[in-house]
């Protein structure tokens, strides 16, 4: 950047921010936004907007009444594997708090999604992910009754689902999986131990056995400042 | 549901937006906030943090002074294809603002990324990627002048890079992709119509050819109304 006169004060700001971050550890200290603004000069405002965006994308987080540099975003690949098969090989301890565990009957969406007659009883599991005890995601995953109805006696559900499918004989053959970003409803917030303000990723994920029946489908958010996927694409 | 005493008042509202929603076509206009509070028997905040939900959602615009059902989000393949190839895939017309065509020193990280001696020269190509006219995204694109240098002559920035790529004798091999959520800087949000409150998808983008070398870096930002991505994924 050669002229500071031609760059909006957000962008300096930020810059001059990101510099700051550079020099510090996990869990530093933030300067405050009162001290910030003095420094670079701008609003408080302009202060809290660059602020705003870094704890959106993770880079920083609340700590009581201060501000702290954030650990590094959990990086999950996008594939077959289980979101406990993915923060393990990331290095992450994974471990999971049930939410809900209910019967329900599928409505429509839900039955053609597992190619199950009108109004088919499904099973459903909420539960809150977490890594290294922090809250990442909120997974709702469906699974037909008739299929797997004796996980009710044999499935615990704070171990990993997917271990418990592979166990019982089934084996995964392709999953289609779609990726956009909304914001939690308060009850998912609140599960989240995050804002209805904070952009979450939300996947949709349909999995199917090596014969193409389906296995599951999957509803999850993850809290935006707190995970990145990676894809490799091939030819 | 069977007693709304249960459940939250923000839920119950949320159904009731999304039963409207059902009954209505794109482009209709959905009823005001002050109607809705008093159909829904709640505060005009709980009927405007729904909105605000279905607005990020991409469910309806503002148009004017209204507000509108919008078009279904476009969908996009988590794929070697480029934006362009897309577009045309889900039955939309693509089309590009040029934004910044110029060249720049690359830092550490976009020397390394493209394998470059450090301080190598690179073309930054920003661009704002439209469908049917409307402000999806914002791509920049980093590409070796070693490599593209007669780009600069022969390429015409309005038209689609990858075919200019494929033209020139260069195949592409593999590509590794980071997906995350952050807030557009006021700038970005200026170039997409859109706000610094909106969700976006961050793609990083790095692609090789089929001899391993990279071809090109590119950071895009989606607006996360408009856009969703979908992958199949495999064994």
């Amino acid at each position: 950047m050669t002229s500071l006169d031609r760059e909006p004060k957000s962008y300096v700001v930020r810059q001059g921010l990101d510099r700051i971050l550079l020099e510090l550890e996990v869990g530093d200290t933030v300067p405050p936004e009162r001290e910030l603004a003095v420094r670079f000069e701008v609003s408080r405002e302009t202060v809290r907007q660059a602020l705003h965006e870094l704890l959106v994308e993770g880079r920083i987080e609340r700590r009581g009444r201060g501000t702290v540099v954030a650990r590094p975003k959990l990086t999950q690949p996008l594939s077959l594997r289980s979101y406990t098969e993915g923060a393990l090989l990331y290095g992450r301890v994974p471990s999971r708090v049930v939410v809900t565990w209910e019967d329900l009957v599928a409505d429509d969406t839900l039955a053609t999604d597992l190619a199950l007659p009108p109004e088919s009883t499904v099973m459903h599991l909420e539960r809150v992910l977490l890594a290294d005890g922090e809250r990442i995601g909120l997974e709702s995953t469906y699974l037909p009754k008739s299929r797997f109805g004796d996980f009710r006696q044999t499935f615990d559900p704070t171990t990993s689902l997917y271990a418990a499918i592979r166990a019982s004989g089934v084996e995964f053959g392709e999953a289609t999986e779609r990726i956009e970003t909304v914001l939690a409803s308060p009850r998912e917030a609140a599960l989240l131990e995050s804002t209805t303000a904070m952009p979450m990723l939300l996947m949709h994920r349909k999995t199917l056995d090596t014969n193409g029946v389906p296995i599951e489908s999957i509803r999850s958010l993850y809290r935006g400042d707190r995970i990145a996927f990676v894809a490799t694409l091939t030819r």
